[in-house]
């Protein structure tokens, strides 16, 4: 049954237990069709629809937070994050975000984020990220996205995942890092993330990256339900508290240091060397289409 | 050649020479029957003996840990840490000295085992577990111990190890998890720490939980036999110091955080919900029996 | 084009944009001979060539920490670190350094390894290490410098390579431990301390201690440097930026510790026992030749 949830401002979650307030502020109904929420019984399916690539944009970034604090509102148990456009999962954040952005969108935009990934990691809910990648990787936000949820199942074919930052000449942020690194270990770590370098589906299965791999795009959502229910099987605040043993640690550094980490991303991100550098992207990526 | 030991009122052990105080108070004569320690040519094996499943009771914690100290005074260089009762290694912490306890007890219980995993997992004593699991899983407290030692031989078969807390509706403490950390990484912890997972022996050896697998008791002994002699042919001051740097910040962090631990472990298994759930799983054995 | 480069007095290097300074003092002209650097477009080969073994002497300690400054003066992009000395990597730290030494000279030699590890670890430039051993294990001080690169690649063949310290009665300082578990995780890096294990070739590539096995030497360097050219491809700044972000808590735990690990090393290395054991060991080196 697919029911759209239309999102409400929603009020700012407590996470974590400490002071972290989601800075969503602005709302508008047109959010909802970024998002759209599929009501499993005893579970939510969450699937980015921002053609043609599911670029993290500011709105598209903030419908995905709403979106959680809906179903954490709703006491949804767990949900399947996942795509509503074919073949692919998340091209990453939007770079026309950060070519010649305004001071204030730029600063939205980069906490937003960090909110994001703050509900994502953190969260009471199980997950399960349902890579059905065929046609575009799942680079840098993408891969990040997925690394949040409790287990990760891809889709095999062409596509890649990884955290490939560098190949831009820019630099994965600490709590990018500190979530890869509690993924896949420091060495796997330190050299993908100098290289820049996307995993193939078997790469990623190899080195940790992703729990699963299946043959299509069928095979594979059932085996994220099947997956998903297996945590769900399980007391919910003992499941939880047992994720953030793990996380809190990550999670504590990014409350601890928003501030800098945002000053730090606009700081880097509105130098001439960046602007130019993205400037030049853009441009190729205006002569493909 | 066979010496049961009896053991006397042991002293506190100066650990990592810091101010940890083993707080042993209270011993028995009938103690002695539960921890059988068998004297080799250089090294001691250390068997549990109390039947049915070799469950951790507070006087069966207090055996364990009076069993080392009085090999640490002996001057004893290693172990192979097993069991006496057929097909089971530790079926874990006794649940019965949780429900309906009284505090003076549950808190001499917990206080027991953090000793004796400060005692095992800072030995200077060389240790392989030798797991000769058959019938009986090997799941939390039972884990737990395992991963104190230096190496872990487990015989293969249908029983299965893990900390599996989660299941009942606990959390495991942050010690045994940052064992558990030290043990399998990051991932694997995050993953079996939330699903409660116990793995099969070939699981186990797939992620690190134990370094080998036999088919038999008799192949496993040797095994671990041979292990631990090859801890044993290197200068013990230098090996135990080596230990040491992997170690210390685990061991550090219960001893600088004991007496929280110790309050949130009563206040934990003291709630309502807990000794409720306790009751039903406790009928529950009952009716199986 | 092979070219020697003559090392005049460098300057300390500004290591982490911190305090460290690099204190090399002594220079001579003789130091030019031990380490040869050959450049290729684009990148260098530092080829260690001190006959029999490449043993790591204040002298060679030094004269690879000016082969480095001098590179990184140079704005060179990468290296290739390797030996010259046929089926030799590095037999690691010269021990007669430690046998009965004035105090001044054992301070100087492992202040210099300090500022060593320091300058490798926290390099600017890309590094492959090229172990070409077939005759003679990379031990200890050898796999330090390994574990430093960014790649390694090793010649399968008889010889082999890991932290033997504690088979020698010593301790591996904790930055060495650092290193070590930064590069093959916790739980191998407890075994494999305590142990002293050292690892064949393909046993190096099954826990990552090496990334690539090749059969021989003329294969290995065919991918070391099509490795290195990988890594010269990705933006310099953000690649570097990224490397620090998994190695900087540990370049940070020896900057702030300099001076207690002096004291710990020089205390530890003129204690009786220590000069013995040194004593006995040179005796029966002196005897095989």
């Amino acid at each position: 049954m697919m029911s759209v949830i239309t999102f409400a401002r929603s009020n700012a979650l407590p996470l974590l237990r400490t002071s972290i307030t989601a800075r969503i502020q602005s709302t508008t109904a047109s959010l909802s069709s970024l998002v759209r929420v599929e009501d499993k019984q005893g579970y939510a399916v969450v699937s980015m629809h921002k053609p043609p690539v599911n670029s993290l944009s500011l709105e598209m970034i903030q419908a995905l937070s709403e979106s959680l604090s809906e179903l954490e509102k709703n006491k949804c148990k767990g949900f399947i994050l996942t795509s509503a456009c074919p073949g692919i999962f998340s091209a990453g954040l939007d770079i026309r975000e950060m070519y010649q952005p305004t001071e204030g969108r730029l600063k939205e935009f980069w906490s937003s984020l960090q909110t994001l990934w703050l509900q994502l990691y953190g969260s009471k809910m199980a997950s399960v990220a349902l890579i059905n990648v065929r046609i575009c990787h799942a680079p840098a936000g993408g891969c990040l996205l997925a690394m949040c949820c409790d287990s990760r199942i891809m889709v095999n074919g062409k596509a890649k995942i990884g955290l490939n930052e560098t190949k831009l000449g820019i630099v994965a942020p600490f709590w990018f890092k500190d979530t890869f690194v509690n993924t896949i270990g420091v060495r796997q770590s330190e050299r993908a993330l100098q290289l820049g370098s996307l995993f193939s589906p078997e790469e990623a299965l190899k080195i940790g990256l992703v729990d699963r791999v299946l043959p299509d795009t069928e095979a594979a959502t059932a085996v994220a339900e099947s997956e998903l229910k297996e945590f769900l099987q399980i007391p919910a605040m003992a499941r939880y508290l047992s994720k953030m043993r793990i996380r809190e640690a990550a999670l504590k550094g990014l409350v601890e240091n928003r501030e800098t980490d945002l000053n730090t991303f606009v700081n880097f991100a509105t130098t001439d060397a960046v602007q130019k550098g993205l400037g030049i992207y853009l441009q190729s990526l205006a002569k493909k289409n």
